[in-house]
């Protein structure tokens, strides 16, 4: 690693499901970032003019050229093959994005080497390299987005696997057998039961909808429910247990199998942290199994830039592909 | 690693909940091997007076003597610190094997070295290195027998983790937020739901328990549940359609936290595998996110020898501290 490239900025693309957020990021500082919308239904590929184009805009911000960055980082919410720079697999967005070609797009639209990796993969990097969690060796992340994603670090090294998919499919863990259908295509995944996306499905098959003040949001999403509940809302308390009860029991799954020291919680729903935080924390301190103590949880305080930072670490460092 | 330490035997004792089996291997053979009843509930310390005299009962029958024998190697059914050699936590069984000093008795008894490691890591080593999974480097182990063992063995090394945890609690993974309380403190974990021992609590509690087969039998686990199916009784039906749910969840749950190519089973349920495992392997691969193919599945021939072999290994090359 020449200090000529420590001295380059990284230029991250964190395609989320609902937005896409672009940084340049020099040595763990955030220089700018933006945020374009998604509209992950309908592809990645018709995003990526404008994505090219705010890129360039920033840059132009920044005084920088792209002779200036060392290379281009792209993390996504599905199973990324880091070795041969593709998307694997992805649930319902980005549809268009497994197979294509992001090497080819970025040596075309930018001229500089790429990295890639799964969004919460990431994140938990960005967090322990630059963040909160800073100097953690042994840590599992869960993000609270549309979907739920984890990824896990142990003994310094983040664990991918055999085939890239070890640690970031937390949100795919049964925890209800009984459950709902999954759109990875199993039952009573975490997802499926606790997520933004399945809350909605959920709430209209329980008794009591009609009457609910939830019944009359058009988008029902965690804050709406956390709101409803404080106001007293029947049906929202009950979600709220729902969602406890799963919840924690992933929380509770990632420390059993990952064994960490610390829990790090990210996304939108930790804009809620006062309300939710101390009642999770409970429930998992009293349901995992660890005679050694107690995990510590630490809440990303900037979770827009985790997976940012992240991407512009990898960039720097280079992946290592000598998985575990 | 010297000739002499290869030529020499390795004694192996696998502390079972239902029997303690007592072995003698070389170079992954076993010379010799027998069992005694376990009387776990009583503790572990009145049942080494009788393990030593079966170990001097081995040897002699071999015409071998202690200093013909590169160590012990010890086997558990809970959290066990193999650094520290020691019990770390343990569920009903051998309360007082918790902070036992396994060292100092190995010295007095038989003046060797000592290795511990949790049973099922022991029996996915045993079986990775000797046995049905010659050679495979990215595999996870689910072992029915009183409880639900699982170990993980990734990109060829054992996962130990922060506090030696990771791996071995797959049987305490939730599969039901709404299920039952289990021995480990948690909610709906797997073994809470379809485990040996946790089998006639769930039968008792069906409705329809007083007109099954099952309710003349004093005793009941796997076995009587999986014949009375075989007669047509309609609550051991259902029964196997509840542990068909939670043991194929607890496998899925496996692939996406480790990412393997194959999923080794072994302990008494397989016995039954010309019944249970084409449905098991079924809802697997029907449920588990993999789109790189399909895990494969391998039965442990010898289910009674994979501890001892997997500990005799841990003699042979000593346990690698530097956790993953």
């Amino acid at each position: 690693m020449s200090e000529i490239n420590l001295n380059k900025a990284a230029i991250a693309l964190d395609f989320g499901g609902t937005n896409i957020k672009i940084g340049l990021i020099r040595q763990g500082k955030v220089l700018n970032q933006t945020l374009l919308p998604a509209h992950s239904g309908a592809g990645i590929i018709p995003r990526l003019p404008d994505v090219q184009a705010a890129v360039m805009d920033l840059l132009e911000q920044e005084g920088l050229a792209l002779g200036n960055c060392s290379g281009v980082g792209i993390g996504l919410p599905g199973l990324v093959d880091p070795q041969h720079l593709s998307l694997l697999s992805i649930n319902e967005k980005y549809a268009d994005a497994v197979g294509f070609a992001f090497g080819a797009w970025v040596e075309e639209a930018f001229g500089l080497p790429i990295v890639m990796e799964n969004d919460a993969r990431a994140a938990l990097l960005g967090e322990t390299v630059y963040g909160t969690a800073h100097g953690e060796s042994n840590a599992v992340l869960m993000i609270f987005g549309t979907g739920i994603g984890t990824a896990a670090l142990m003994n310094g090294k983040i664990i991918r696997g055999r085939h890239f998919q070890a640690g970031i499919l937390g949100g795919h863990f049964v925890t209800d057998v009984n459950g709902s259908r999954c759109s990875c295509g199993g039952v009573g995944c975490l997802e499926a039961e606790a997520s933004h996306w399945s809350l909605q499905g959920w709430l209209k098959n329980q008794q009591g909808y009609a009457n609910s003040l939830l019944a009359i949001e058009s988008n029902i999403g965690y804050r709406q429910v956390i709101d409803a509940s404080q106001s007293g809302d029947m049906l929202a308390l009950s979600a709220m247990q729902h969602l406890y009860k799963h919840w924690s029991s992933g929380i509770v799954n990632l420390v059993h199998a990952y064994d960490p020291d610390v829990v790090i919680l990210s996304g939108g729903l930790m804009k809620a942290k006062d309300i939710v935080l101390p009642e999770l924390v409970r429930r998992v301190h009293e349901q995992a199994w660890t005679p050694w103590g107690k995990v510590r949880f630490i809440v990303a305080e900037n979770p827009d830039s985790s997976v940012l930072l992240g991407l512009s670490h990898l960039i720097e460092e280079g992946i290592d592909i000598d998985y575990v």
